[in-house]
């Protein structure tokens, strides 16, 4: 999974109806020092993150599964929120 | 899932036979702030998106589950056509 | 899927059962103005793609469900040979 | 799979189902001569490494497998701790 | 596929139980003029291949394909050592 912090949503009229009902955000992935780093990406949401929240992600054929039975669209979705995070580099 | 611009088409007499009937669009990836970033990449297209239209898409066996039942060798596709996008950079 | 350009191909005597009959072609990525980019990569061609002709590939399972039923142990496949490319930046 | 090492942890309550009970590590590539390369991942633990410790870890689907017939919504997975490591470049 | 070299061997007692038996091979990227380029993964292998000698390898499912029906939980997999390789830019 990856880490990124919330920095906006989007909206669509015009979207696969896998994807109808379904919150997409903007997510900007962050260094575990939390630190911009890469370029942003479109996430749907399982978690009822809100701006700002640091959370990470799934990718591919697990960010639809995360949904299951339901099925989604997405190749990106928000699986976690950050509560804590602990590095230590040596 | 993926934010991006769409910038040309391309047509293709010989391809796969599960790609008959599709438009194949190029798209150039862009920032939340609608810049150019990245490499194009070649999508099939289920919203029937127009030139400069800023869209989103999806990869891998998401993409051709877009179309399910049908069955399309895609790796990318577009699912949704952005009506409005809100970033907040903290 | 992704444009590119053959520029090679390589013989193995050695490999996968699942690959015994498959061309083996070197592609260069290209972006749309048709230029170098990126490393090369190795496919399996659907298409009958010659040395110099420009193509879009696919990826991971959509690159092997190109030959189904046959069943191809790749992850990267020619799938289409470009006619003409149309391509507008605005 | 890739080379890394064990740089951190985190905690999250608010997480998919499918993550319950797993611990979720900080993991920084690294290359075979063992330096730090590339961004930091968060991954499910299948062999109880500690912090410090080079790991190699296996992602998308092959990530979820790893805990079969357990279903984890996980897309990257540490699956072996390294004993040692035999580098020659030519 | 990717093109790369063979320069490394690594060693692991605790492993995923789909890894036992295993050989795992630390691989080099090359470009077709067998350059190195971008950082080194670790494959297991189909072909029995030696250090140093070129090969190109497999990702994700069909990674874990090549081994169809024994399961084995890896991303990368070398599924061909190469004879010869023509390139021509033109």
């Amino acid at each position: 999974m990856y880490l990124g912090r919330i920095v906006g949503r989007l909206w669509a009229t015009m979207k696969n109806e896998n994807l109808t009902g379904q919150r997409l955000l903007v997510v900007q992935p962050v260094t575990p020092e939390l630190e911009d780093k890469g370029k942003c990406i479109v996430c749907t949401d399982w978690t009822g993150a809100g701006a700002g929240e640091v959370v990470y992600w799934s990718r591919a054929r697990e960010a639809s599964y995360a949904f299951f039975p339901e099925e989604v669209v997405t190749d990106a979705t928000i699986v976690g929120i950050v509560d804590s995070l602990h590095v230590k580099r040596t």
